[in-house]
């Protein structure tokens, strides 16, 4: 796998499937396929994402990208059938995986279970693109019996397919996306799910901030089952923590007065506090913690203002690091954020409203 | 007030009093301001926000514009030194302003509770804005004493601020803010909480959901706890139906083993179908709750890339309803998302892909 000439196999055409045979061909990279639907063989090889299998034939590395649950079996089956040096999977729980390889007598030492870090909720080879993993972290996670052979070609593949390669153990791995991912994704839907008895009318008051907190409300109910079924014990850990928080602030809450609210708002002074902190430890752009300075600019709602703003902003010669577009409630106007370094805002601003914008730091 | 040139006092030159002050100053209308602190009268006068108050000068409607606890007693202040004909206020709960204005002896038949939706986490007359209630929601709730005068006077303040006016009896007010700004601000601190502890590695792998949850989980804790304490009752209700609802999904979790997981997964599949059903409730651009189509493109991180973008789409011809930018981690390459009508979707992801952008349907 130290060339991109060798060959890899993928078992399961679907969204991520499809997406690394995509960025293997366009790396160079032989691929073949391989899924319990043929139809979808078919459909991933003719969207570019390698060729369908033909029997008995060997393979340098193997994909197994199928769900949590299948991943196992197919991976006793494949190392049965002897299709490949190595193997790797992509499913986004990694201790379930290994206790089910080992429990079906897998070879341990050819396998590294992997995870990358995209595709959110989409589905099936026709959402697979060869651009899913660019610059998405592929978390590697090999167990104690795992050859370095079998996580150097699982190295490569991440890198093939332009992903941030990270290694984590597999119970650290689990943590951190109970963490940063399942726990996430059930408070949205615990949020969401607190608009479904509103009135209209308190509904249409709701701002850019609960928009942002709920965009991913919407995900698939079926695939985060099995995903939170899956890693059951870090998420019950982290809700743990979070269900101790809230009762701790009802309690509060409970115990305030109009005539004393004093123990309500300390508690609501220490919660916005440790959120403060743990929101600050976030990643910013490329990993690094900087954070930006947003220039704000009223913008109109006709087609070309925005090509107009960043026209200017492109020959102001400032590199944007973010964007936002916000929009007025019954207005055909909206303000249009532009986050770029602190050092450059100032300029930036004051260049914006020579040219005639509306432009104010946010 | 139904002409622009009667005369506005507002007390409380704060980031809310001075915008309000600029923005009537904007449409025309003599504004004249007071405030404990004769500095921030000065600077909000200098920013353009109105004059300083003259000892016994009396204009037509007066803004209460100080926080939910002082508001009612300088209500009633302004009140007894008949300062104004209407008065009207800005503060984010409304019932307990009520309570506090009957229980201070204020009349009611001149006074109209308001809320402009807008400000968040700024603060003070540097950071006041003419535009910032531009297409914002301003609720308007009469008492059943409120005169007609009194309501029709704090909606014209409304207009000339250039925001919504909505109207909403005081305790539907408290119960919508309630659900989409308090208890979705308690959450964002609730889940940014849990990354204080977390290992950094883990950290590192927080994708763009989880920034855009706890966007504002960087919010001031004393503000908030002022807010949260002055709207302890309908805030307790939301928070006990998300605890009830969290509650049961913990129980299924604690039932489910490796063997039989199907209790975490029915729990999770009802808990995300609720979620995506209160998800779609919430409006879209310009009120209405149209969905829109993404059209993500790869965009590398140079200067001008995103003028080079805008002007492709501008010529296109099609009218852009949100923006997104997604950055890779680690490498001068982003997602640009161009969210646009789903009618008009294929047309510009074919007349992109033409133009050279490695375009897709997200």
């Amino acid at each position: 796998m130290s060339e991109a000439a060798r060959q890899v196999g993928i078992v399961g055409a679907g969204l991520i499937g499809a997406s690394i045979g995509m960025a293997l061909r366009a790396a160079g990279c032989p691929v073949l396929l391989r899924d319990i639907d043929d139809e979808r063989v078919a459909l991933a090889a003719r969207l570019g994402a390698g060729q369908p299998w033909p029997t008995g034939q060997r393979v340098d590395h193997l994909v197994v990208a199928v769900p949590p649950r299948d991943t196992a079996a197919v991976l006793h089956a494949a190392q049965r059938e002897q299709l490949a040096g190595t193997y790797s999977d992509v499913s986004s729980v990694k201790v379930r995986v290994y206790a089910d390889a080992a429990a079906a007598g897998a070879d341990l030492t050819s396998f590294c279970g992997a995870h990358p870090m995209a595709g959110g909720e989409r589905n099936g080879p026709v959402a697979a693109r060869a651009d899913l993993f660019a610059g998405r972290a592929w978390v590697l996670c090999p167990s104690a019996d795992t050859a370095v052979r079998a996580l150097a070609d699982a190295r490569a593949i991440a890198e093939h397919c332009r992903a941030t390669p990270v290694e984590l153990a597999a119970e650290a791995h689990d943590e951190a996306v109970a963490a940063v991912s399942h726990v996430p994704q059930l408070v949205a839907s615990l949020l969401a799910a607190r608009l479904v008895d509103l009135p209209e009318a308190s509904v249409g008051l709701a701002g850019q901030g609960l928009r942002d907190m709920l965009r991913i409300a919407s995900s698939h109910p079926q695939l985060w089952a099995e995903v939170v079924a899956a890693n059951a014990a870090p998420v019950r850990a982290v809700l743990a923590g979070l269900a101790a928080d809230l009762a701790g602030l009802r309690a509060a809450l409970d115990q305030a007065t109009d005539a004393r609210p004093e123990p309500a708002g300390a508690a609501v002074t220490d919660l916005l506090a440790r959120g403060n902190a743990g929101r600050a430890r976030l990643p910013g752009k490329h990993g690094s913690r900087a954070t930006f300075t947003a220039v704000a600019v009223v913008v109109d709602d006709r087609p070309g203002t925005l090509a107009r703003l960043f026209a200017d902003v492109a020959e102001i010669g400032v590199n944007v690091e973010d964007l936002g577009l916000e929009h007025a409630l019954g207005r055909p106007v909206g303000v249009a954020e532009v986050l770029v370094a602190p050092a450059a805002a100032a300029r930036l601003l004051t260049e914006l409203t020579t040219r005639g914008w509306p432009a104010h730091l946010s």
